[in-house]
């Protein structure tokens, strides 16, 4: 479905910290991998969007609610929706799942946001600016239908 | 002043990424690093409370908005302050300013939020329980003054 | 095999730096990530030994020759193998290669080497110490063959 | 002295893994971090070479000996040495230390070793090329005396 994306990380060694669990920062660097892999499910890079054009997201707001805490080797699935899609914009509502033993998704560990803005490339090296997005990237970008947005937010009280 | 604590860090190759920027997560760790400065200039370290107490101050919520990027190399002050202190949690604003030729805080770079409850170690590494703050920390750590919160909050305008 | 195991990496956007490549620490964390999966593989986890032991592998010794960049969402495969297991300590091999359009391994980009030594947690969290490997795992893991061991530091000149 | 750079750093939390130490891959980040203070300690940036030239410095090699464990909080120094400058190359010593109580350097921790080529930026961002270290670059670097660097190596031992 073009609205959202599932993925499944399990937690590498070098992502916990000395309280035994995966340090609060990389659930912010989970669901920026969750978006890149949407991204190439509908064929396109976060750095390539076609015809040359270098496109870039900058995030211009990110949060994250902590549930569980996530231990070395779990298994977490990282449910990406697209919540809003702007003329610059695009705001990412992000639910961690742990796996369960069915490989099913279980119990809610953290939900976050994400807000990025579209930025092009200025030729030369020259930095980013802000830019409209491409029109068929948004024609290729679905915002999730609200029942399924509420359901996932209905999830944050579990 | 125990409500507040600043502090000058500059940007590593690593924590660069390839947009050329501080890669957004590291905003959080910059938030962490001033709070256990924040507790190391009260006397304490985040992980001994004194008398043998081993506390640890799991994450709840923590939140960013971002304003500027910032560049290898460049200098940012983090000014940590006080928000709130609970019976388990405290919460922390931080605001991220780059620093000006002359020293000073310049303009500003991100804002962030940060909401921790406070954890005792259960004996023998079975995990982590919450628990109160110890009497001894919460007479330590002071809530900043309302103008002080406001004026770092309208600085969010800049 | 027990001497040996290959798993395929995506270069995510938060391993990147600057200079639009892989930061070079990474290579070290990917080492690890596919130690702690041959571990899996053989039915451990590296910090679960069985019968209620509480084991640990510090490193001792890391190195990395780098031969070509890995860029953001390249995929790498880390082939690992088993150099050398002694009483107390285990030495791998690493070589990573990237992964060509037809699914196999192609270009050479990095070869490593790791030297762990088996460590056993001290009751009561009282820290970590060096010990002999246990005779169930020693058995468990080989070492590579010399020819396997030889084309892979062949491999190194190309 | 234009062949060494000591610097300080205190071990963070988010440096920290589960096994309650600095992770290993992070003291190959220190390591750079010291590269790259000892570049502006000689008024250059390690991404700027005077006269619009862009240099990078590629690691072709980067190794590390583990002695000691660091942990959360504590200070290390990291003593850079030059041992070898060559046309398009520069190795590197390093050894690190825990700061003793008196705020000298104390006990051995590790011990490491880089080398990186220099390399310029083509124009339009076309990716780096390796080089000759442009020579008022290469005056301004020295290697350091053999006793200096025998020393560091004997230290090795202790």
């Amino acid at each position: 479905m073009p609205y959202e994306f599932k993925m499944t990380r399990r937690v590498e060694f070098a992502e916990t910290d000395m309280a035994g669990i995966m340090h609060f920062s990389n659930f912010f660097r989970f669901m920026e991998s969750a978006e890149h892999a949407f991204f190439r499910s509908l064929g396109y890079s976060v750095h390539e969007a076609g015809e040359g054009l270098v496109l870039g997201w900058p995030r211009v707001q990110a949060s994250c609610d902590y549930r569980a805490p996530l231990r070395f080797e779990e298994e977490v699935e990282i449910h990406l929706l697209v919540e809003r899609v702007g003329n610059r914009s695009i705001s990412y509502q992000c639910v961690f799942r742990k796996r369960a033993g069915d490989g099913g998704a279980g119990a809610l560990v953290a939900r976050g946001q994400l807000k990025v803005v579209c930025a092009g490339m200025k030729p030369g090296g020259g930095g980013m600016a802000s830019c409209a997005i491409p029109d068929e990237m948004r024609e290729a970008i679905q915002v999730a239908p609200p029942e399924v947005l509420a359901e996932n937010r209905l999830a944050h009280g579990t």
